[in-house]
């Protein structure tokens, strides 16, 4: 690729990629990650092979409490990364070994502990209100408590470039109490985010030299330029990178941790994640994306949607002559597609390998673009099927003639309504479905009640294919998720929904689409019984 | 501020702030402008103060052609900015004298033309399949013409940083030629968006060195890094910027203009738009997002609606001692403010600080616990507020007995049939809601229509409103969105809808909670119109 560069310096040999986004990244203001949005989360950030996951701050909220319970519990295997849990230093005036916080770090189950302390004289006297002493006797206290109990540690240094701008002695005095404690990183936090890449170099080179410790940061993007804070930090000599998926994270975000690594790898010549991982991460930031039910921008570097679609015209023939004379890398690098069609899957490829993994012989080359195009013409409709596995299966069976039809339903009706009467405090809510189902031969009709439309239905549908299916009775529907895809029409917009159901063995995931959320969710939920109904053998009779 | 530099060297005596949004800017994908909203976007780039104002490429398609005659009929009147037409060099084996594109440039009427050329030794082969040495006479001829037409000239020198690895030579020999053909400036064009700062800034350092060109920087964002290489091109000398307005752009997009003139006011120390102009930049930005019609990024940096906002209850108490503390700078500057989120992480601090703001007096510490009761009371059975400013000052007003009834709904009733007729592939799909309303004294009774639930009980308390609230008129839902809050439970969860409503010239977003999505919705959907009937001062009468 002409743009690839040769490494301005080689590798170094220990070097960490350390993500926050479950941490630093859910203090995005709108977002609120429950324990099981967290262990998706860590798991696919696992898939993407980053170092170190920080889970969050145990002892300090009851979330992530219990999301490190869950984690020592077994409900989170990690197979690359390594699970750090984030506090702070000891109370003012108190002892280590004695302090809550303290505790619920050293009993996380976390073998790394990220401890952030202050670093600025002013947010020491001011903030903390206490000495500048007392705040050295405070990491030093805490790192070598945990070192001693058998943490690993690192320490973040909490505005640790201003602070040095304004007490360069003070900052420097910090690092070297960490690092005299037994801390492994000294990460320096642009915890403001205003720093420009030429400031962010020549403080990291000045510390490395004055203090010979292991150097870390941790960017924000306030200026715009958290990314290249982060690449102008190790150009001067750190080696531990943090950051989030997407960029996620309070006020402008923190530095975006894909476009970080892939600068890494793809122009530097580096290699820090696992092979093949990096070809991963457009799947993998999208995934994560319909967790959080943030609406990623198509402009994101990298794995936005549009990162690598042409429009001008005057790209359009040359583009045919060599695409790379267009692009900055390949996108197949980094899992993205060239094509401007809608579609994270894209590409011919992409169906085959996932057909072939799901049973299915996909190498006719006709056969397998017809089924690129339906799926591209589907999610340019705004279905999803990186994250609906199931509608996806279904979707190929159909296109393969290998789709039973367990059920067909003739009509359905869902009504809601309040009712409040004057003097009397209790308001009336009512919802009740209809359905008139066709399954195994004949037709039935039944009522549901619910305490929603879409639970109405499903109790209606439920009831209805028991007789003839009793398995249903194990389906469970596990997770709801509503989506808009267009915005700046409000309630006229197309609606994304994602049910996830499960039959206690395993889950299984569906999409619909519509302009009508109820109808949008009859579809998700007639995928998700079909699905179900095909994976218990139902079909076979 | 803390956080402020001084600058690096001395602000040049020349320095152009150069705007693309008309012309590259509106490249992006799904984005389409009309002349008047060309007009519109020229105005508010005006009013911030830009230099140029790229306005389109005339001759090369209708729109900007009339554009231009629109312009040059007096149809826009610029106070600040100098209007300014792009274009390519002439043809292949022409004369510029008789090139009907280079007309087009130099009859645009723009007192300035942006050519633009090749500068990469295989574009100029393989795309434009041409010699290299046609290649700069084609930039001679019409570099020459123009200005001896009168025009100013400035040349765009594309894949300049990719052409310039591969042959610097001849890269260079672009730039020479252009200026001694009467070109005022060499723009360095990154138009794959791959570089690094480094890498830009030891490119302008040498070309700058090797011909003693007045050079400028156009950068796109592919690596993350577009903001920070427009400042490495400027450290190494470049006097002249290309960018934005919200960074729009093909694929990643090109450089956001207003966090490149912040950085360089606010942390150079430079003076570029006229005095007084950046303190409306957050206003202007959002103004050109309500004519482009692109959700604006909440995490834009400087002008995002949460790029000044805390959420962290460890910050809100050291935030009352000193906010520069914990932000990179005042964000008046920028015409943007701090704001307190109110979250279940922090407690009164929090509730005192953002009521405030609202312009309520909760210095009584009772009220003000009494209040923060409320609002946890509220966020744990799943309303949240830092995402619904509006359903928190209306939950203020209500506790503090300063919330006037607009209207009551004495009962709504909803419903959705899908019916399927065999034989018939048409599925029939129908929505429909009544409503009785107490508003103004009367009862009403109304039916609404919608291509959803909430569609249509929107609808149908539009219709009923209106006669007593003619200002309901202007209200428009701009985003819904709904999360399930509590999963492992499927439809039976709490659901929480966030509405986002807008008048044309401010929006507020409003929060419903409930296990009936229908039910939660309405709920903020009431509190939307209310919201608004408020701030119009429906309730002083």
């Amino acid at each position: 690729m002409s743009t690839q560069s040769a490494a301005p310096f080689p590798q170094p040999t220990d070097f960490h990629v350390y993500d926050t986004t479950l941490r630093d990244g859910s203090q995005q203001e709108g977002m609120r990650l429950t324990v099981t949005d967290k262990l998706r989360i860590a798991g696919y950030l696992d898939e993407l092979g980053v170092d170190y996951i920080e889970g969050g701050w145990p002892g300090a909220n009851p979330n992530d409490t219990a999301f490190f319970a869950a984690a020592a519990a077994g409900e989170l295997s990690l197979k690359n990364a390594t699970l750090t849990a984030f506090g702070f230093t000891r109370r003012v005036g108190g002892k280590a070994a004695d302090d809550p916080l303290t505790a619920a770090l050293r009993d996380s189950g976390a073998a790394v502990a990220c401890v952030v302390a202050k670093s600025h004289d002013q947010h020491v006297l001011r903030a903390l209100r206490t000495t500048l002493a007392e705040n050295l006797a405070m990491i030093t206290d805490t790192v070598t408590h945990l070192v001693a109990e058998g943490q690993r540690v690192f320490l973040d240094c909490e505005h640790f470039f201003d602070g040095y701008r304004e007490n360069k002695a003070y900052a420097t005095e910090v690092v070297r109490a960490a690092m005299e404690a037994g801390a492994e990183v000294a990460v320096l936090c642009d915890t403001n985010g205003g720093m420009l890449p030429p400031w962010v170099s020549a403080v990291v080179a000045e510390v490395a030299e004055s203090t010979g410790a292991r150097l870390g940061i941790h960017a924000h993007n306030d200026s715009g330029c958290a990314v290249a804070n982060t690449l102008a930090a190790v150009d001067a000599g750190a080696t531990h990178v943090q950051g989030t998926i997407n960029g996620y994270g309070e006020r402008t975000g923190n530095a975006d941790l894909v476009p970080v690594v892939a600068n890494l790898e793809l122009k530097y010549g580096w290699q820090l994640l696992p092979a093949g991982s990096l070809a991963e991460a457009t799947r993998l930031s999208h995934a994560i994306a319909e967790v959080t039910n943030v609406p990623p921008s198509n402009r994101q570097p990298y794995v936005g949607l549009s990162s690598f679609t042409h429009k001008a015209g005057l790209h359009a023939s040359a583009i045919k002559v060599d695409p790379n004379l267009y692009q900055h890398i390949d996108p197949e690098l980094v899992g993205n597609d060239m094509r401007m069609l809608v579609s994270d899957m894209a590409g011919r490829a992409n169906i085959q390998i996932k057909g072939e993994e799901l049973g299915f012989d996909l190498s006719d080359r006709d056969l397998a673009a017809k089924i690129t195009d339906t799926v591209k013409e589907r999610e340019a409709a705004g279905y999803t099927y990186e994250g609906a596995d199931a509608s996806f299966e279904l979707l190929l069976r159909d296109e393969l003639d290998q789709l039973p039809v367990f059920f067909v339903a003739r009509s359905w009706r869902v009504f809601t309504q309040s009712i409040t009467r004057e003097g009397d405090p209790e308001r009336e809510l009512d919802t009740e479905a209809t359905l008139q189902l066709d399954a195994g031969g004949s037709i039935t009709r039944v009522v549901g009640e619910g305490n929603g439309p879409v639970n109405a239905l499903d109790h209606a549908l439920r009831e209805a294919l028991l007789p003839v299916y009793p398995v249903v009775e194990r389906f469970e529907l596990s997770d709801y998720r509503v989506r808009i895809l267009d915005q700046g029409h409000g309630t006229d917009a197309t609606i994304r929904v994602l049910i996830q159901t499960t039959d206690g063995m395993r889950s299984w995931t569906t999409v619909g689409v519509g302009q009508n959320v109820i109808d949008a969710s009859w579809e998700a939920l007639a995928e998700a019984y079909s699905y179900g109904l095909l994976r218990s053998g139902a079909g076979q009779g």
